[in-house]
């Protein structure tokens, strides 16, 4: 008998994203899974009890590449205005990269057993504790001071959520950087502090 | 043979609202909502052909109910920041009065027709253009200068979305001015034209 092996879930969870982000999820059945996978219904049954399972776990991978991803860029930027550029742009890349991921998690919430947290909620909370971190830094290192910190993370991430799914593509090269401007400093451009200096 | 009334297609769409807010779509039955509703079953398939159709009467009326609500809170506001917080604060108060709106809103894009827009898509639209209207009458009116109109417009109606889903409770009187003040002058305070100010 053989053994679970990270790369072959990691294969199954990789078709499943596939199929479940072109097909709606009661049409797509175990055995396509399998096959797009090109692992035995057997197989698939010994890493997954069930579809809702599979789905969960579907989830939770996204949200560890998610946070893997952030990591990796936080790491190498220098100071916390940096980094939350580099926070944002990570994120829209990653839907990007992604894009059955809103679907999953929509449909997750729609779909998730009363009392029980959506499997993305966890991420979401992640998400607001880096952010909140970020902020916390950039008053530390004078960068920066986040008048209302809990709103301000609640706003910029909500907003990301919009660009993504709704703003122009394909996206300007400078997007992170409006964003954290606008974020940081105002949408409107007509404060005397900012007339006298180059934001762009 | 009685005539389709206004008041009783209303009624029938408050009952549904009700019942969907509380139970999962599948599990209401259009029994249900005709016995919520105290209309007999006849009378709720002269208005509606199956469940789908009163979902999407349901969002539509829920859109256009939001559409009034704006128009008169913008109709008295002074100015085009005055309006873009009686807009904000209309539509957290809407949401926060309708907490079924989201799910049924989620629910109708992860069931929506491959190729159908949402029912809600519509109103998202319509928002977006509200948004982008006041932006040029602040311009023009002197009031703020909006540096990128169309990202910005996104990121509020976002951020919104994230504050009335996720944010605290019960929710601050400040909290329109505060998005508000965010949104246009940055969540940082540090700015120097920001220190002389009072901002709250």
């Amino acid at each position: 008998m053989r053994t679970k092996t990270t790369c072959q879930s990691e294969k199954v969870l990789e078709a499943a994203a596939r199929l479940f982000g072109t097909q709606r999820f009661h049409e797509v059945r175990m055995e396509d899974i399998a096959a797009e996978a090109a692992v035995g219904k057997g197989t698939l049954y010994r890493y997954f009890a069930d579809k809702e399972e599979l789905y969960w776990a579907l989830l939770t991978h996204s949200s560890a590449q998610l946070s893997r991803r952030l990591e990796e860029v936080l790491e190498p930027a220098h100071g916390a205005r940096q980094q939350l550029e580099a926070m944002v742009e990570a994120i829209i890349a990653f839907f990007d990269e992604n894009p059955h991921l809103f679907d999953l998690i929509q449909r997750a919430e729609v779909h998730h057993r009363p009392g029980v947290a959506s499997p993305w909620q966890q991420t979401r909370d992640d998400l607001l504790r880096l952010l909140l971190g970020l902020f916390e830094a950039g008053q530390r290192q004078g960068e920066f001071t986040i008048r209302h910190p809990d709103l301000a993370a609640l706003m910029l991430l909500g907003g990301l959520r919009s660009v993504i799914r709704f703003g122009k593509r394909p996206r300007s090269r400078e997007l992170a950087r409006q964003i954290v401007t606008d974020f940081l400093r105002g949408a409107d451009m007509s404060q005397s502090c900012l007339v006298t200096e180059k934001i762009e």
